[in-house]
């Protein structure tokens, strides 16, 4: 059949996608010196199992404001193999000329995808997906590692794998032992695993959170109810790949998660007070009025915990996205008064939010 | 690879499309003795230039609460043929036992894809799309024809097509006296083309609305804020693949745009009346105040029309979905009175809304 | 001035209030042979310090589609008696028609306003509210008990009168040796109380929960999000004011708060499996699948615990609201296999979600 | 009753008015040197016959992010005049503090309610309402004329007072030969009136729009739908209640009503042009495509008008608030070509949008 005529018209139809978008990115802050990116390392389309061609992701990525985005296939698991056959570079392929348009970043990545143990992982800052395909996964890994891959383990808690508790194998003090897992997933999708929050802070392994989203996102997120997807967020010198990794390397991230943040201790801490503006305070002898405005689009939660006597404020109090406060306390003529809270939606170990403590008066 | 140590596992991972879900149907009447179906005969998949893949489709519709689809691939164009190569019947097989899992009605459907003229067409109720892949037009038609299918042209106004005027060309009169054409789109995802409607009244062609969906639905379309795909209202004798052919190749469809009612008429007319429950009419001698219930999930807006002398009532009205009103009215003490309006976002020609009139005393 | 010819315009003014209404009622199943009425009995108007007229009270309940409500006015505090000076009952007075025409049942009542202890009560089903207004609390708690009113304890860990920890205090015990308190506020808009929970079960009190709402109840309550306002489901014989009466004083009460339910367990349980209904199960040897469907507007979290050897299926599940589900269990071939879990968001006491096992095959 | 030992507790209660709030405005863009305020010049309280405390409508007025309202009373109707005995000015007296307080301007305002003719006005920046309450109408408009009001007349077409057509009585010729009149409101609420906005044009006067809000906001307006009051859009030197004055009294002003603008010509095109960014303009011989941004949190609807041959673009084109756009354009090898369009969502006359003409090439 003759296309040329076609094409003119071709051209205008294959333009429609993401021809009008808007940009919805949830504000953090930035701290610490370093810029908060928001990012998603474990995502999949229809050249895995994932239900949409790679530039929707894209789109998606572009609309919800994230920085940096990675396509993992499964390396082991073509659900649609009948009718799409490609390289395990593909995905990346397709994805990023319209990454490149929409200043999404682009990180080329894989899943290994095995029996438990060792489960799955992702491998991302790879350079070509294909020579991962390996029967032994102890090839796999070693040439994502040829390749200066950064590995982490996926969903560590998934009842698929591991149906009543979340255990650490040999195998995993082999894979850790070789150089061949950098961080582990905390949160992935709708499922938070303690016990990986707990491995990352005693072995020093990033913690990452990851949608690992399969249907188009608002399948999934209802954004119009206040949802995000679980993500990663990282604490980079740059805005760049190099950046991200830099910040990967060391450790720098903390995850979004159900309006949680889940991270350590310094992170979740400045995240905390750069969200926060004291607009101001009036005082009187016993009374303080603190006005605040909440700069991010995060919520906060605040319990009160032990405190000097005869000082007087809320026992729970919670602070939504970008809303102003006039919070009370009443405190003693005499002595320094302080309002001691705990922020139980910033986990900074299993179980335990962010201690604050603030003098008053 | 050995994948059969996988297949427990991956038998789970494919599972989880369409694992949970929520159908939100839009509650439009029955009329005249009739079901009223909710239908969407143009939809696109990564089989043609869609980008999702074909199940999505079935499980939007289902959250829709449609009642049937067809997914109707371009046959000229693949626009991700390089790693998809596949028959034209292929979405449709693809897709089948998931609308028979979920109940939504599947029709095998195609796209003749061509410039103008004749434009594009969609044929429905195909046997085997494969045999309507030919190069002169002519003999996709009458494939389509030699199939019994139903056949319809689609966005007649599309810019790309008639950049300024909605043009009849010589080749639509050939293609509707050849048979070829028993329907026009009046409505087009966003695109309402007036010509088309005046051309189905003219001609007693059936009035035809599809979503034309490429993205995720929910990228279109914003749920959340009262939108909704555009669609054919059946008036069917049966929920069946059979009852839908009955009432198309008898014109019994109204097209639902943009809280917008589209149709014939009688059937608005019945529409209207059967979502409307008069629920009391408190009457005094000069005054009447009238209680209302809107069953149905559609709105309506009344706008008076010339009327009695001394009848006083609203000059603008909205009716929003399910929802209950009290509605005054003052007439003189002597004589009949009527209330008259026309309800103007139901459309029986352009630019006409249905006009209404009924006796208030 | 002269008002005469002003009337007539006058009448259409006021009938504005109420005029279009839309009814969103959370579908909650009826259970155990009584009715499952949604009633809130702690809300404020303009005649104590709430912040709108009272019928707005009415048109809010009839749009969530509540069955009862009581304006619950300070006896004690009037915001704006500069301006506004009425009877303690003037509230209930004006409400009434409209709650009449809209089919919501008010119940008259008021709140006994003090400095802890005893802290704040409201007694509803009154005759008369301005007899309790006197200097004395305890002459104001007997002429509620003269009246055969409903007593029920306030926000007990209010932080503004309990601000570190929720004291039972000796006046408490007075109160209730004097037939003088019936229920408490377990929750009380965005407060839960352990303490109450727990001492409703260990007294043979009546459980309550209400919004306690001030403001337009759509600044307090995001309802496009899901919210929705704090309330008592009353499990009664009739849909009146007396059912409600009859098995408030039976303490056939549960709680919605925040998406859980909190209550005795009989009637959790019944909620549960009422809102549940299975569609079909599959089985093979070691293998079912469950389709089922949540035909109620709740939510439910569940949680796997202590099984037998082998049997594999989810850690943690949701079920949304309207939800359709397929849920897979792999068990031994031979024996008798349970599903167990535990629902986390219906509370029975303390800390402690509804325990629930099935058998499988 | 001895109150002092309930006003720390009471202090806190009356505290929770405008506790937490948050500031959601519309984004549009400053012209012409000009600031663009947000104003909302008609709204009723509980002190006539609305249904809410005066503070609430400030607290509705930061969230909604307006810099100015007035709460216009009705001088002759109070609808809860049994329960609430004040001056004309109370309203205002109350509101005044919240307003500073959260820096909405506060503008003193009372309405004239008479019937037709003349119908309702507005007067606002009064110094004291009290002495507009005259039996005789002409003493009302001669009163609020020495304090220098404002004045204009609200909803010509409320079909209340004229229920079939939209008259200027003689009365409307002598209030405006006599100074009484400065503006017409040519939308209040849903209302949108055509010969309003005709007059206004005609006889130089300021365009007002209004809410003429009774209910609490959120109950006739709903913002998760996107919906907005109706207000009047100030182009102000500064930020004051006497910028606003200067403003008005100058002509400055345009409408923003169902996500339309109405307004004078020049305003409204430099709030389109203030509101597109231009990203980029890809170019070829025959072929170009524009990159836009919107930075505004209004919608532009384009239709393409007459224009040179075989220049080929979009015949409908929606541009949603802060959305991202590729828009291709086809024109031929030689000369200037020029894309042509009317915005039909920004009225500059009845029935006519503005008209825009873009060289291309």
């Amino acid at each position: 059949m003759n296309l040329t005529k076609l094409l003119p018209l071709l051209a205008i139809l294959i333009a429609s996608t993401g021809q009008a978008q808007v940009q919805n990115r949830i504000v953090i802050p930035d701290i610490l010196g370093f810029k908060t990116l928001q990012c998603d390392f474990h995502i999949h389309t229809v050249f895995s199992d994932g239900l949409v061609w790679p530039t929707v992701r894209v789109d998606e990525a572009y609309r919800e404001g994230l920085d940096a985005i990675s396509l993992t296939e499964h390396l082991e698991w073509q659900a649609f193999g009948r009718d799409i056959v490609a390289s395990h570079n593909r995905s990346y392929e397709i994805a990023k000329p319209v990454a490149d348009n929409l200043d999404v970043i682009l990180i080329r990545g894989s899943e290994i995808t095995r029996s438990m143990p060792p489960g799955h992982f992702n491998a991302i800052f790879l350079s070509d997906s294909d020579a991962l395909a390996k029967d032994d996964w102890r090839e796999s890994f070693a040439e994502a590692k040829k390749q200066n891959a950064f590995i982490f383990w996926n969903h560590p808690s998934w009842d698929a794998q591991q149906p009543d508790t979340t255990l650490w194998w040999n195998e995993h003090t082999e894979i850790l032992n070789n150089g061949w897992m950098h961080g582990i997933e905390v949160c992935n999708g709708n499922l938070f695993c303690q016990e990986s929050f707990q491995w990352c802070l005693d072995k020093n392994l990033t913690m990452i959170g990851t949608s690992d989203i399969h249907q188009p996102i608002q399948t999934d997120i209802d954004f119009a109810r206040g949802e995000h997807r679980t993500m990663t967020l990282v604490f980079a010198k740059e805005r760049t790949a190099e950046g991200i990794r830099e910040a990967l390397d060391n450790q720098r991230t903390a995850i979004f998660y159900q309006n949680q943040l889940i991270g350590r201790e310094q992170y979740l801490r400045a995240i905390f007070e750069n969200s926060i503006e004291i607009i101001d305070i009036s005082r009187g002898q016993t009374h303080a009025t603190v006005r605040l405005l909440n700069k991010s689009g995060l919520t906060f939660r605040l319990k009160k915990t032990g405190h000097g006597g005869d000082v007087v404020y809320f026992r729970d109090y919670e602070i939504k996205p970008h809303s102003r406060h006039s919070i009370s306390v009443r405190f003693p003529i005499e002595g320094e008064s302080r309002v001691n809270f705990e922020v139980t939606n910033l986990l900074v170990s299993p179980g335990q939010g962010l201690q604050c403590s603030y003098r008053i008066n």
